[in-house]
C-alpha cells in the first residue's frame, strides 16, 4: 500500500482514538514538538504597563505583500524599484540589527512566504540570534500563514492550507515561542466571518484589522465599540469560533506626522539644543495631543498604535532611533505629572492588557462587507477582477486537492495566490502573470506524482496526457482519437424559460463603468472599486441568434447576444442543475467607456429584499438590499453598495423554493430587484481607481490582443426550500474539487483486463454531509487528515445532524494505527489550546442565521 | 598683551626658528599629536592584489552635499525628505554597523561639517569602535575639509580655513590614522589650478575628481591620459605643488546596472539558484565586459569604480551585501582561468598601486575650466548665480579675518560656505537663505569679540555700532549725527572716456537667456549652465541719464541706463583707480524671458584674443579666445563657453598696456572680442537647467518682491604693463580684507586723549610682497601664523622677489617664544611631510604662464 499511519511519537497517550463525533470540525494526525511554556513566556516579554496612566502601545510592523506592484521575488530581492522600492530580504537584515542595539525594541512579522526564504539563506549564527529574539519575545510572529489571504475571494479549504504551511514553518523552526497568538489581516479589503471562525479554530486570541466600512467605523468610535467579540458561526457552539476582534486606530499606518520609515518624509526628531531646528517639545506636545484623543475612541486605559506600513523597516534604524527617542522624551514628562506612558509592544501584549482589563465587549454576529473607504467608493470590483486568474486558482486547488502527497513547491504556489493582491485580483499584470505561472509550475510536479501513483495502482505504465484546456478543445488527444427540467426559449429575445413554479428569466446585461467624470465624486471604477455610471444596467442584445442540440445525454440551446457575449444553456439527463456556459469578452471599448458585464436571473420567487451568500465558500450569510445588521445604513451607492463577494454559491429565496446558482470561481453580485440575482461575469476598465496599483484593469495578452476573452459556469437549480441544501452542498463541493481527466493510448495488443481500471482509497463512500477535506503526507511517518461536517446548523433536516466515523474502517489500504487530534491549522495540540476568555456585552450581537 | 606664543611642547627642537624666507608659502605655528606610522598601516590595511591580473578597486563612498536641495540640519537629521531623501546621521550609523560585518569592507567618508556633528553624538563605544575602524584602514577619511569646495567661486584664503578646520578635527581625533592622503572633488563643477596647488602644500598624495570637459575626457580616454601629473604653480617650484591627478570613470557612480543603493534600481544579485530569477551568471558576464572595458582606458592593470552617490548608503547593507556577493562570484571564476580580481579598496590603497607601477604620467600646467558635459552645456552661468549671496560670503569671509580670535561658530558657518553647492550659488533657495543666516550667526559672536577687543584695546566701553549695510545707507548713527585721471562723459550715451592711452568704452548690455525651446539643444539657462540665445548682446540703453558731483576728493558721475539699471562712476583725489558701482535689478521679466546682465569694456588694447583671470583669487591665468591649451577645442558656445570664472581680478593687455578690473565678489567673463573684457554681473532665469537643483534661479524675497536687487564695486587700473602687479595685487588685497568700521558716540564731556585712538599689533608695515593671511587662537598656547608672498613669479621685477621675515621683531605686543611650520592645512609637521615622487613623460606639458 501506498500510506502507512505509524505510532505517533509525540503523542503516545492518544494513539487509542479512532471514533470521531463529527459536528462541523477539523482534526488531524500529526507529530508534534512540545507546545508548552508560551503563556509564561508572554508574561516575561512585555514591558510592564503603568496602571494609573494611559499606555500607549507602539508596534513596529511592516506589512509586506506576498505580490502586488511586483512579483515575490522582486519584493524579496528588492528588483524593479522602479516599480515601487521594496526589498523584504533587507527589512528582515535591518531589524533583526537593530532589535541587537536596544533590548527594549519589539517586532512583529507576518508574511511566512518571505519569512522563509530568509531564514534558509541565513548563517546558522544569524539563526541562532534569531532564536534568541524570537524566545525572548523581541521578535514575534503575528498571523504566520504563508501570505495574509484575501478575504473575498478565497476559498476556506485554499486558506487552511496556506495557514498551516507558514504556521508549519514556524513550529517546526521555533517551536512554541514561535507560535502567533495573534491574527492580523490588516490590508485585506472587507473581512469574512468565515475567516474569523477558522483563526477561531486555529487557536487565536485575538485578530486585527484596518478596513472597515466609513459609516460602521464612526460609529464604532463614537460608541468605542472598535474592540469587540465576534462570534463567527451559527453552527459551532461557543465560545468555539468566538474571536476577539480588534480595529486598528489608523488602519495599520503611524498617526500622523510619526511615519520615520525612510519611505516617509515625516520630521524626524532632532533633539539636539545646539542646532536652530531642534523640534523635542513639538514633537512630544503633538504626540500627547494624538494620544489623549485616541484614548476616547478606545474602553481601556490602553491603546495600540501601529507603527509602519506596506514594505517599511527596510532600514529600520530611522524607526528605532526615533521611536526610542520619542519613548525617552514622551516618558521623561511622567516627572512633571504627566499622566502618558509609552512603550514598545506587540499585539499579542497588548491583547493580554485589553484581556486583563475583563471588561465585557460588543458582540458581533455578521461580517465587515461590503466594505467603502468613502460615500462613492464600495470596494466590491475586485470581487470579480481577473476572472481568469480567479478560476485557474480554484482549478489549480482542486488539482493540488488530487495530489495527496503534495510536493512543497506545488504547496506553496497555491498559498501564495491566496494572498489579497493575487486571488483578489488587483494586483499588476505582470504580477498576475507570475501568479499563473507559479501556479502553472506547482502543477508540474502535481503531474509527475500523479501519473506515478496511477501508474503503480494500475499498472499501466503508457504517457498520461493532462487536457488542462479542455474547455477551449485544444486536447490533442481527444481531437485527433478515432476510438460539463423542460426548458422553453423565446427564439426572439433567448430568454430561458424553465418548467418550474418560476420562471427564471435570464439577461446578459452590463454596466457601463464611471470613469471618475462625475459630479458626486471623481472615483472611477478599477481593479477594487466597482461605480457603474449609472444604476440601470444596459442590455446588451434584446435578440439572440439561437442553435438548439438535442441528445441522449444533454439538451443544448446555444445562445449569441452580441459577438462577444454567447452562452450555452446545457440540462443533462441526470442531472437537475441547469448548467449555463457563458462566455463573455473582448469586452469592446470603442466608445471609450469600460463595462461591467453581469449576469441576471430575473424569478418570480419573493424574496423581500433579502439573498444569501458563501463566506469563503462554507457557511451562508443571510444579506439585505440597502441594510447592514448592526447599524443604520446610509446608502450612497444603490448598485455597487449591495454587491458581496461569492465564492461558491448565491440563493434567493421564499417560503416555498429556493434558487441556487453556484459558481466555479468567485465572483461579486447582488440582489437589487425583489426576485432578481445579478452576477458580475468579468470586467475590462479604463480608467485607475487610486487605490495603489497604477494602472487600469485592462487585461490583453498575447492570445488575446484585442482584450481578455473569459468562459465560465453556473450552476442553476431550482428546489423546495426544506431539501435545497441537500441539492447545493454536493453541487459546489463537485464544482470545487473536479475529477481531474488524464488520458492515455492503450494499444490494441494489450489486454485491458490486465489493468486495474477502477481504485478508491476509501472503503466505502463516506456520510454524505461528510467531507475529506485535506488527506495529504506531513512527514515520513504521518498524515495530515481532515473530515469536515459540511452542513451548516439547521439548514438540512437530515444532512445536518452530527456524525460518527470509524477511522479505523475509512481508508481501504491504510491501517489506521493511531491518532492525535490538532487544532485546524495543525500547529497545537486540540487538547492544549486554551484560548483567552471574552464576556460579550448583554444584549449585543444580532440574530442573521440562515434558516 | 593679548597674544602669547608659547614654547611649542610637541616640537621643542623647532623653536629657535625665528627667520624665514618666504617665497610664496604659508607656514604656522601649532602643536601637534604624533604623526607617525601611517605609511605602515596602509601597507598593511589595503587589501593584497594580483599582479598578472586586472585589479578592480570598488570604493565604497557617498557624497553628501554640505547644503544643496535641503539645509545643512536638514541633511543631517533626513527632515523634508519629500524634497530629497537624504539623511547623514543614518549614513553613518549605516556603514558603520556594516563595516562591522565583515573585516574585508571599505568605506571612504569626506565631509567633516557631518561627521563632527554624527561624531558628537556617539556613545564613547561607538566612538572607540570607530577608532578601531579607522586605525585598522576600513574606514578611511578622504578630503577631510569641512565641505568639499567649490573651486570657481571660492576665494584661496577661506579655502584654506575650511580644510584645517575639518583636518584639525581629523587629527585632534584620530591622531595620524585619520589624515587623509587623497583628496577627493568628486562634483565641483570644473577644477582650479590654485586648488590643486593648495592640495599639493597640505601634502596630499592625490586628487580625484569626477568632472571634465567632454572633449577633453573623450580625448584622454582615447590617449590613456586620465590619470597625470598636474603642476599647478607656475612660482613654486616643482614638486612642490604637484599633484597626482585623477579622473574617476563614471563621474562619482557606479557603472551601469551596479547601483545597490537604495536610491537606486538597479537589479540585485539573486544567487538562489531554486528561485527563476537567478541571475549571478549575467550580473557577472556583465561585470567582465564592463570592467575590461574600463582597463582599455587607463595605463596600469589596476582601475578604480565607485560604488556610491548622492547621500547614499542610508541603507548601507543593500550595497555590501551584494558587493559582498559580486566580489564572491567574479572571484570564483579565477578558479576557471579569469583574469579579473575585484577587492574592496580605497582611493588611497589604489593610488598606492599606481604609484608602486613606477610609470610617467602625462604633465598639465593649466585647468580645468570651463566645464563643458555636451556642446551646448556649459557650465560657466554658476560663476555668478547668486550675486548677492556671492557677496555677502567674502564681505563674511574679510569681517571674520578681521576677528584674530575666531570663535568656532563663527569659523564653521565660513566653512560650510565654501561648499560646491553654497558660494557657487547652485543650491535653491530656501538653502541659500539657511547659508546667509549661518553667516549672520557667526557675525553676531565676532562682534561681541571685535567689540570687547576694541574696548580693550583703547580704554573706551561706549557701545559700537556695526553698520553692515553702509552701501544702501541704512546706519542710523552715521545718518541722524550732527557733529573709497581726467574723464570725460559723453552726455547723450553716457560713455566715458578716460584720459589714458586707450580710450575705454563702458557698456552695460545683457543677454537673453536661452529657454531651452531651440533647434540645436535643449538646454535652458539655469543656475548652473549660461546659454544665451543669442551670442550678440543687447544693448538696455543707448542713452543714459547722468548727474556729475564733484568735491575734493572725489569726482562722482551718476547714470541711469534704465531704471533698473544704474551705475556711479568715481574717480578718488588719492587712488589711480576708477570705481565703478553697479546697481542691478529687479531685471525685468514681463516678456518671459530670463536675462543675463553684463558689463562691457572695450578698449583699443590688442590682446589677440588672450585675456587673464585669477584662480581662487591668488594665482592668474591666460586665457585664450576659442582655444585649451592641453588639446584642439572645437567651440560650440561662442560667449558661455569662453566664460571664466573671476574671483578677484581678470586683465586684458597687449606689450605696453594692461587694464585691470578687480571684483568684489566672485563672478564670471570672459573676452569675446580682441581690446573687450565681459564681465556678467547678475541674471534672473526661468527656467530650470536640468541639474538637480529643480528650481529656477529667479530670487525674490520679501524685501525685493519683484526681484533681487543687486549692487557691487569694479575697480579699474590702466596702467604700464611692467608695474600692473604692483597696483592690482594690493588692490585686490584691500577689495578682499577690508576695514571693518564701527562707530560710536564719544560724549562730550569725555576728553579725547583720555582714549588710545591707533593700535597696531604689528610694530612695523611687512615688507610689500608678504601678506599677513591667517593670524588665529589655536589653542590657549599657540596661534596659527600664515605669512604668504602675494606675487607670482616674474609678474613684477621688484615685488616678485623673495622676502625675508624676523618673526620676532613681527608683532608689537606679542613675544615669540617658539616657531614650528607645518604644511598649509596646519595638520603635518612641515618636515614630516613627505609625498609620493610621480615622474612627468617627457615632453608634456604647456607653457601658459604669465609673463
Amino acid at each position: 500500500s501506498a500510506l502507512q499511519l505509524p505510532q505517533p511519537c509525540g503523542r503516545q497517550g492518544d494513539g487509542h482514538v479512532t471514533h470521531l463525533n463529527i459536528n462541523r470540525c477539523h482534526m488531524i494526525f500529526g507529530l508534534f514538538s512540545n507546545m508548552a511554556g508560551r503563556s509564561q513566556q508572554l508574561a516575561t516579554s512585555c514591558h510592564a504597563t503603568k496602571p494609573g496612566m494611559l499606555n500607549v502601545h507602539l508596534v513596529p510592523h511592516t506589512h509586506d505583500d506576498v505580490g502586488w506592484l511586483k512579483t515575490v521575488d522582486q519584493y524579496y530581492y528588492g528588483d524593479r524599484n522602479d516599480i515601487q522600492h521594496a526589498g523584504v530580504q533587507y527589512i528582515l537584515d535591518s531589524v533583526v540589527d537593530q532589535l541587537l542595539k536596544n533590548q527594549d525594541r519589539r517586532f512583529i512579522y507576518v508574511e511566512m512566504a518571505f519569512f522563509y526564504r530568509w531564514w534558509k539563506s541565513q548563517s546558522s549564527s544569524v539563526q541562532q540570534t534569531v532564536k534568541q529574539l524570537v524566545n525572548e519575545g523581541r521578535l514575534e510572529f503575528v498571523n504566520g500563514g504563508w501570505c495574509m489571504s484575501d478575504e473575498a475571494a478565497t476559498h476556506y479549504s485554499a486558506v487552511i492550507d496556506q495557514m498551516t504551511i507558514g504556521l508549519r514553518f514556524l513550529n517546526e523552526t521555533f517551536g512554541a515561542f514561535g507560535r502567533p497568538r495573534v491574527t492580523w489581516h490588516i490590508d485585506p479589503f472587507g473581512h469574512a466571518r468565515e475567516h474569523a471562525s477558522m483563526f477561531a479554530q486555529m487557536g487565536f486570541d485575538g485578530f486585527f484589522f484596518g478596513r472597515l466600512d466609513y459609516q460602521d467605523r464612526a460609529r464604532r468610535m463614537r460608541n468605542k465599540e472598535q474592540e469587540l467579540l465576534w462570534r463567527a458561526s451559527d453552527s459551532l457552539t461557543p465560545p468555539m469560533a468566538d474571536l476577539f476582534t480588534g480595529i486598528l486606530p489608523n488602519g495599520y499606518n503611524p498617526p500622523e506626522g510619526f511615519c520615520w520609515d525612510q519611505l516617509c518624509s515625516d520630521p524626524p526628531i532632532r533633539d539636539d539644543p545646539d542646532l536652530e531646528d531642534y523640534n523635542v517639545d513639538d514633537v512630544v506636545g503633538c504626540f500627547l495631543v494624538i494620544a489623549n484623543s485616541q484614548s476616547t475612541v478606545y474602553k481601556t486605559n490602553h491603546i495600540i498604535m501601529t507603527m509602519g506600513s506596506d514594505f517599511q523597516y527596510e532600514n529600520a534604524n530611522l524607526w528605532y532611533k526615533n521611536l526610542d527617542k520619542l519613548i525617552h522624551y514622551v516618558n521623561a514628562r511622567q516627572a512633571n505629572g504627566n499622566k502618558v506612558n509609552v512603550l514598545y509592544s506587540t499585539p499579542s501584549c497588548y491583547l493580554q492588557e485589553l484581556h486583563r482589563a475583563n471588561l465585557t465587549w460588543p458582540l458581533k454576529t455578521d461580517d465587515f462587507f461590503p466594505y467603502a473607504d468613502d460615500a462613492h467608493d464600495f470596494w466590491t470590483g475586485y470581487f470579480t477582477s481577473r476572472p481568469a486568474l480567479k478560476r485557474y486558482e480554484r482549478i489549480s486547488n482542486s488539482n493540488l486537492q488530487t495530489c495527496n502527497q503534495l510536493e512543497v513547491f506545488g504547496e506553496k504556489a497555491m498559498a501564495v495566490a491566496q494572498h489579497h493582491d493575487a486571488v483578489s485580483g488587483t494586483e499588476k499584470q505582470h504580477v498576475a502573470n507570475d501568479y499563473a505561472r507559479k501556479l502553472a509550475n506547482g502543477w508540474q510536479h502535481c503531474r509527475v506524482l500523479v501519473s506515478n501513483s496511477l501508474a503503480a495502482l494500475s499498472g499501466l505504465s503508457a504517457e498520461r496526457i493532462y487536457c488542462e484546456n479542455l474547455n477551449v478543445s485544444v486536447c490533442p488527444l481527444t481531437e485527433s482519437s478515432k476510438k460539463f427540467l423542460q426548458v422553453t426559449f423565446d427564439p426572439e429575445t433567448g430568454l430561458i424559460s424553465i418548467e418550474l413554479p418560476n420562471d427564471v428569466l435570464l439577461k446578459r446585461p452590463r454596466y457601463n463603468a464611471s470613469a471618475g467624470n462625475n459630479v458626486e465624486s471623481r472615483q472611477p471604477s478599477g481593479a477594487y472599486i466597482f461605480r457603474p455610471n449609472s444604476s440601470t444596467p444596459f442590455i446588451i442584445s434584446r435578440t439572440a441568434k439561437t442553435e438548439i442540440i438535442k441528445t441522449s445525454v444533454v439538451q443544448e440551446v446555444r445562445q449569441w447576444f452580441a459577438p462577444w457575449v454567447s452562452q450555452v444553456v446545457r440540462l443533462y439527463a441526470d442531472s437537475r442543475a441547469l448548467e449555463l456556459e457563458w462566455t463573455v469578452g473582448p469586452v469592446p471599448i470603442d466608445d471609450s467607456l469600460g463595462k461591467e458585464v453581469i449576469t441576471r436571473l430575473d424569478t418570480s420567487i419573493k424574496t423581500s429584499e433579502y439573498f444569501y451568500t458563501d463566506s469563503n465558500g462554507r457557511e451562508v450569510l443571510q444579506r439585505k438590499k440597502d441594510f447592514w445588521p448592526t447599524w443604520n445604513l446610509k446608502q450612497s451607492e444603490p448598485i455597487a453598495g449591495n454587491y458581496y463577494p461569492i465564492n461558491s454559491r448565491a440563493y434567493i429565496k421564499d417560503d416555498v423554493d429556493q434558487l441556487t446558482v453556484v459558481t466555479d470561481r468567485s465572483q461579486g453580485g447582488g440582489s437589487i430587484q425583489n426576485g432578481s440575482l445579478e452576477i458580475m461575469l468579468h470586467h475590462r476598465l479604463l480608467h485607475y481607481d487610486f487605490r495603489g496599483v497604477g494602472e487600469p484593469l485592462n487585461e490583453i495578452s498575447g492570445i488575446f490582443p484585442d482584450g481578455l476573452v473569459v468562459r465560465g459556469r453556473l450552476l442553476l437549480t431550482l428546489d423546495p426550500l426544506p431539501t435545497a441544501a441537500d441539492m447545493h452542498r454536493p453541487l459546489a463541493e463537485g464544482m470545487v474539487l473536479q475529477p481531474l481527466l488524464t488520458f492515455t493510448c492503450l494499444s490494441t495488443h494489450s489486454p485491458n483486463h490486465m489493468h486495474i481500471r477502477t481504485f478508491s482509497g476509501l472503503l466505502a463512500a463516506l456520510p454524505p454531509a461528510v467531507h475529506l477535506l485535506t488527506l495529504s503526507q506531513w512527514d515520513e511517518d504521518s498524515v495530515l487528515l481532515r473530515l469536515e461536517h459540511q452542513y451548516q446548523s439547521s439548514e438540512s433536516k437530515v444532512s445536518s445532524q452530527a456524525v460518527t466515523v470509524n477511522l479505523q474502517k475509512l481508508f481501504s489500504t491504510l491501517e489506521v494505527l493511531g491518532v492525535a487530534e490538532l487544532n485546524l491549522s495543525a500547529n497545537q495540540w486540540k487538547d492544549e489550546m486554551k484560548r483567552f476568555d471574552w464576556t460579550p456585552e448583554k444584549g449585543t450581537g444580532h440574530q442573521c442565521c440562515v434558516s
